[in-house]
């Protein structure tokens, strides 16, 4: 993995969630992104060089509706940058990890993204991302 | 905030998990450390310019033993790096934040730390950090 790209966190209420990590970031959030395919939408904060990702379901069936359900409010997943998504899916797979998705597919931040199973990464749901671009 | 310092990851076994991380983050873990007054053993990764900190319970009434007893392993924490303790956490109690220390204390890597109740942060344990040197 070359590096932490972003860090997810799980909420609620997007706009109170911006407003206290605003405050406790000290720090303004610099954009907003709706992925309709994922039902979340998204405000991004940037520190140092990792960005802080909140994600807010806008639906019943998504899946930040469905952890926050299950575990309440919170960090939901960590996301390493990779220069092939492939090449670290296959890598990961042959060392004993089990994918949630069988292939990458379209994530926000124009990005392609795939996420382990937290079963094979000790309860940490784990993403892999690669620039589009 | 100047930048995330680390991710504190609960896990069980510090050995089997070292192994794992090993493997996922493809690369070495660099020092281990244990904090008697904390009750946790860590083992420290680094990932870019972020440090995963793997922590282990030493004794059963450690808070790593009742996280995990209560909520399974996974990530438990995040870490911020700050000029000024004191500064950071006066600001952030004005501005409405719940701590769990009253005042900064001796943590893991040389560091002074406290904890912001992850009721006041959306269910994210938050930790300031700053260095003692």
């Amino acid at each position: 993995m070359n590096k932490l790209e972003h860090i997810g966190i799980a909420v609620k209420n997007l706009d109170a969630s911006e407003q206290l990590f605003k405050l406790l970031l000290d720090t303004e959030p610099y954009k907003r992104e709706t992925v309709e395919s994922e039902g979340v939408a998204t405000s991004f904060f940037l520190v140092g060089n990792v960005k802080i990702e909140l994600l807010a379901a806008t639906r019943e069936d998504s899946a930040i509706a469905k952890f926050i359900e299950k575990r309440g409010e919170g960090i939901h997943h960590l996301a390493f940058d990779v220069d092939s998504a492939e090449e670290r899916m296959e890598a990961l797979r042959k060392a004993g990890f089990e994918w949630i998705n069988a292939a990458p597919k379209d994530g926000a931040d124009n990005k392609r993204i795939a996420f382990l199973h937290p079963k094979s990464t000790n309860g940490v749901l784990t993403e892999i991302c690669q620039d589009k671009t």
